[in-house]
């Protein structure tokens, strides 16, 4: 950030009074432009055994696997956010059951909320981000192509939980990749 | 929005090529100025039958009462933040045990993520945003001075858990108030 996108002058960074975090100041209009952590709302749509995937047609990640997932909007409700997404990514119309998963990213100021979500119908098809979208029993899932760690996390825990018969909210941790 | 935080110039509000609602867009650097909703995240500090609740010394809703909570920063995870703020508000060092509530509130859009904590100590004061804290038994909340709707609904689904001792993720919406 470079400039106040209220008045257009220069911002300075600095701590402003009765803060401890360091800001984006404008001392010409003397508004405060803070910066915060981005939702990513999404889904894993069920049907009978199998979940849905999406093979992302944009980058980053192109090619690669996914959850039907995106940021949030302002105006919306989570549950609306993954259900458009879902919509959007796999033109796929599900109803949500629960929040399943919660991660932050701390370090690219991420946080995940994915639900579990019933397919309404088998009627589904690649959205606009999507090359193809495809279901996958949990045996099929292409592990070592999938997109994001946060994907294989949700994944992961979703494939024991049924396993164990027991789906419960897990909230999680992604730290950056060891260089 | 009036100019572009990058390089300045006057921004347009237009739906980008791709996309499918109006965003703020520089035509001079090209950059998209998202705007996203912002994540509150707190706790319930308990201490025996006791929860804390803080009296705000800030503005919105001074001199109301309220939970420990506020805006998520960059570079944390949610529990981080939560921790952080009961800190800063009531000087209180909490055990997050679990993620309780996540409330969108899309008028304004923010998104709510309340934890249950277990307070490790009854030392604790009033920090430099609240008039005071307290401890209070479900049947001492001060309902009608509360600062906000969220934390109510959140006080009512944590007094109906304990009475039925079954405590479990809630996930609900908080509408504009009528006018």
């Amino acid at each position: 950030m470079n400039y106040c996108s209220q008045c257009g002058a220069k911002v300075a960074l600095k701590v402003p009074a009765g803060d401890n975090l360091p800001r984006f100041v404008c001392d010409t209009c003397l508004v405060i432009h803070y910066q915060n952590p981005r939702i990513v709302a999404g889904c894993i749509p069920e049907w009978e055994d199998r979940i849905l995937l999406c093979r992302r047609a944009i980058e980053p990640q192109y090619g690669l696997w996914t959850l039907p997932a995106g940021f949030m909007e302002n105006g919306e409700t989570i549950e609306q956010a993954a259900l458009r997404e879902t919509r959007e990514e796999a033109e796929a119309d599900v109803e949500l059951t629960s929040l399943y998963t919660v991660f932050s990213i701390p370090h690219i100021s991420q946080v995940y909320l994915i639900f579990r979500g019933s397919l309404r119908s088998a009627d589904f098809k690649a959205g606009h981000e999507s090359l193809e979208v495809q279901l996958f029993r949990p045996d099929e899932i292409p592990w070592e192509t999938l997109a994001f760690r946060v994907i294989s996390a949700t994944l992961q825990h979703y494939v024991e939980d049924r396993q164990n018969d027991g789906f419960r909210l897990h909230t999680g941790l992604i730290l950056p990749t060891p260089c």
